[in-house]
């Protein structure tokens, strides 16, 4: 029997904000000490992949309050209950299925009189086989010429994840033999977006996939008509150059318009859709399906080690309950996403979405008002660039900032070059170390410009190389991390109503009903 | 007579922080009120934009407190010390002296035995020499071909600035005629940052703009090797294809490794660089010197308007001090960067180094701790697309944070299509005015879900277009805004110790000098 509570009424909790003084990261992260928590402190993930805690503010209390707290808040029996089905996303009373899209950990999941699974699994091969014959050319532009580039409408979850999942494998693909297609991404209604776009991709051999499950995102459907002019305006003949990813009630899912239609539900939150067509149908252009199966598959093993009960052992509850503990206890108010990988320069502005419209929320999935804070504030930018930006403050600005550092011990292109006795792999990896221990223990200077306090804790996923299964692996432990927060939060992480209110007045603007403050701020717009 | 004084021994600042409750921005902002506040809280700007303030949580109560702070706090006296080039850099004994790259608001500057503002037009008129020699082929390649593309190698300041700015005015510059070559930038020490740049460049025809001030940065030295290799694989002559900006004492200042060499100083920091020749090269050569010009002279225009003493007349003072209040009255740890324009895409990240670099600081300009929060957590995305994003938390999560929109009436790219009775262009504006009200005032709603509490502050800058006017006004704005709240934090501004630590233990572990926690890190990384 699961029951749905507010953190603040778990024993645990109330242990665990006893513990608030309790490390001494600095002293714990000195000497011998420190060595031998960084060779214990880790959790094995999925496709080689490690999560490594050495550096956070957790000690063998802490750790048995995180503990128990996963027991209380029945973290494994919640995402039992997701799996199987049940009713999560509350709000919109739908089930909550995006892990079906990548593997099967429960039973059959019925719904709209079908077997999910069985129906992911079909959309998926759909996908496949199109993009097989586009790369063969038995799905070719009017003049029966092959597509060289693929495009993608969409925009948030539609964008955010399947632009951030291209950039992450484009060099690995390049350097693999795998990459067929270029992809390219427009997602904002600024009309300079879509322009910088299409001016610089060759229409004829362009393919455009647009993504909306509902069939009527303003920003989706004003940038299809653009791209559709400009195709007339080229003198081709649009429905001959675009497929769409939509649900099959919406009005796209029939529609000539298209040269195909691939389906999605209302069962994956946008921010959930990298691994359903939404993702698929554009990955398996620019990289072969081939690949998209396997970023399928690191992501099916994560979420299988995800099920394990023991926090300690399981990296995505342990990642989950230590930013609870952060965040609740300890009372840090934003957490920094720092990937050692130019490769995953877009995977923050991705976990910026799937964290803060998860959870960031104010009410419970009841309705009622909690009275502790929720989902931080998660912002981020590849290493080492944001060693000369923005760390700064992270090293001895006011507040501190929990970190989560990613790193890879082998590059993906392959090309490297030594200077002074190590290469720029190297120098990339041992940035990455230093960054955790200066942040960890900082350094006492007389000179107190120069002091670093320490004290100042951080993770970091170690891989060997980011691979599609690394990415898959990557991906789904990062959703399952907010999922399990957004259940010791009590949340409903799966629907998104505080974006309703601004489309809703957005379109009073558009229409002129407006007065007040509204009408005075269109009037300085022109509108 | 200037006193450096913390911000909590100002007498106004006890007046501010009696001013907590003071305003109900949903009540303000609501029926005629707030249409009033919105036609008169603006301060116009230079080149057509102005700041405006009406969803800001001030009242005639607060901004007189703040105008009594800012003059208790010599904002205006310190200003025009800094600009009269006295040593405001205590930490590292150095004048700062970047508006002198772009106008000269006070007496002539000597330093180094020369005029400082001579120096910096003299490389800035250099640098426009060079490139309208290489735009007309005078200088070229080895074959006597002329350079199309221009990569910039540098890092944080050296990277983010000149890159924002570019990507601001490319658009532009292809509408108005002006874009001359195409800019790339390669910063990250990860070798396939470089890797990705290089595989899809057309080396031969290749022109690298190397900016290092010391000559010493790690990333940007491995950087050069790499494309130096990359070259002399190609068959070219590196010497032949790059040019370097760097300080006059540094070894690249007079290196035969160069076709030729800018100069920088000590007396501008990286973030405050974009103005000098650090932008001035590769913007010149992007868009034509003339484009530079003119963005200097909105940067210009906009340091001027920063002189006024009276804070509701002079935007950067006001945006300081309205962001002191809710930083350190009403406790706001983040502030979001929001520009609804993809032109401004890197923008964010831009303000993201100059305000958390040089904010971040827990020590005051003479070493002592100080009890107050310094500078805030600054990100953003642009609109429209942040809004299928983290707007979620923005609306509903649990912590207040702060927005600063950007708006301009008209796009770039001078491509719109009309849908359902509006533009593109008007759909962007549209929302983003929407955005501030929903913040503003909320909305009512019997299901708790759906409900939003309100009373979040925004400002608004707007302008009519994004031109290289307007792009260095903005970005004036916002370095003055940060000069501003350093002074009332009472902070150096202009030093970045904070990223010392790390490049220490980074030359520590590649050299194999390491022991404990960090050696077993390294470990891990098989390092």
């Amino acid at each position: 029997m699961i029951n749905w509570k507010n953190l603040d009424t778990y024993p645990a909790f109330r242990e665990l904000s006893g513990l608030k003084n309790e490390v001494n990261l600095a002293l714990e992260m000195s000497g011998e000490n420190g060595a031998q928590r960084v060779r214990t402190c880790a959790v094995p993930m999925a496709s080689g992949l490690a999560y490594h805690y050495a550096a956070k503010s957790v000690n063998e209390k802490v750790l048995s309050a995180l503990e128990n707290l996963a027991r209380e808040a029945q973290l494994t029996e919640k995402y039992q209950a997701l799996l199987a089905g049940e009713i999560i996303n509350t709000g919109e009373k739908r089930r909550v299925l995006h892990h079906l899209t990548r593997g099967q950990l429960a039973g059959q999941v019925m719904a709209d009189g079908v077997d999910k699974r069985v129906f992911y699994t079909e959309q998926q091969t759909r996908a496949a086989d199109f993009a097989r014959r586009v790369h063969e050319g038995s799905v070719t532009n009017e003049k029966g010429e092959k597509f060289t580039t693929v495009v993608q409408i969409g925009i948030g979850g539609s964008d955010l994840g399947p632009r951030a999942m291209y950039l992450a494998l484009e060099n690995w693909a390049r350097e693999n033999g795998c990459f067929r297609m270029e992809a390219r991404f427009i997602s904002n209604v600024d009309p300079d977006d879509a322009a910088q776009v299409l001016k610089s991709t060759d229409l004829a051999h362009a393919l455009f996939v647009l993504v909306s499950k509902s069939g009527t995102t303003l920003e989706t459907l004003t940038n299809e008509s653009f791209v559709r002019n400009a195709l007339r305006s080229a003198g081709l003949d649009p429905s001959r150059h675009m497929v769409a990813v939509t649900s099959e009630s919406s009005p796209l899912a029939s529609s000539s318009d298209y040269l195909c239609a691939f389906f999605m539900d209302d069962y994956i939150g946008g921010r959930y859709s990298s691994t359903s067509c939404v993702g698929g149908v554009v990955l398996s252009l620019a990289f072969g399906p081939e690949v998209f199966e396997r970023f399928l598959q690191g992501a099916a093993e994560e979420d299988r080690l995800a099920l394990e009960p023991r926090a300690t052992r399981n990296p995505a509850m342990l990642d989950a309950l230590i930013g609870v503990y952060e965040r609740n206890v300890l009372g840090y108010p934003a957490t920094a996403v720092l990937p050692y990988s130019q490769a995953l320069s877009r995977f923050p502005a991705h976990l910026q979405q799937l964290d803060m419209e998860s959870n960031g929320k104010s009410v419970n999935r009841f309705g009622e008002p909690v009275s502790y804070p929720t989902g931080p504030v998660i912002f981020g930018e590849p290493g080492t660039n944001g060693q000369h930006s923005f760390y700064q403050l992270l090293h001895q600005g006011t507040d501190i900032v929990p970190l989560q550092f990613v790193g890879f011990k082998a590059g993906q292109a392959g090309m490297d070059v030594e200077i002074q006795g190590s290469t720029s792999q190297q120098k990339l990896c041992a940035n990455v170390v230093a960054q955790i221990m200066a942040f960890a223990c900082g350094k006492k200077d007389e000179n107190p410009n120069k002091a670093f306090a320490g004290g100042r804790p951080s993770s970091i996923i170690i891989g060997q190389q980011l691979t599609p299964e690394a990415l898959g692996s990557l991906l789904s432990h990062f959703e399952n991390k907010v999922m399990f927060q957004g259940f010791l939060w009590n949340l409903n992480s799966f629907d998104q109503e505080g974006v309703q209110l601004g489309k809703v007045l957005a379109k009073k603007v558009l229409s002129h009903e407006t007065d007040g403050a509204l009408r005075a701020f269109s009037d300085l717009m022109d509108l």
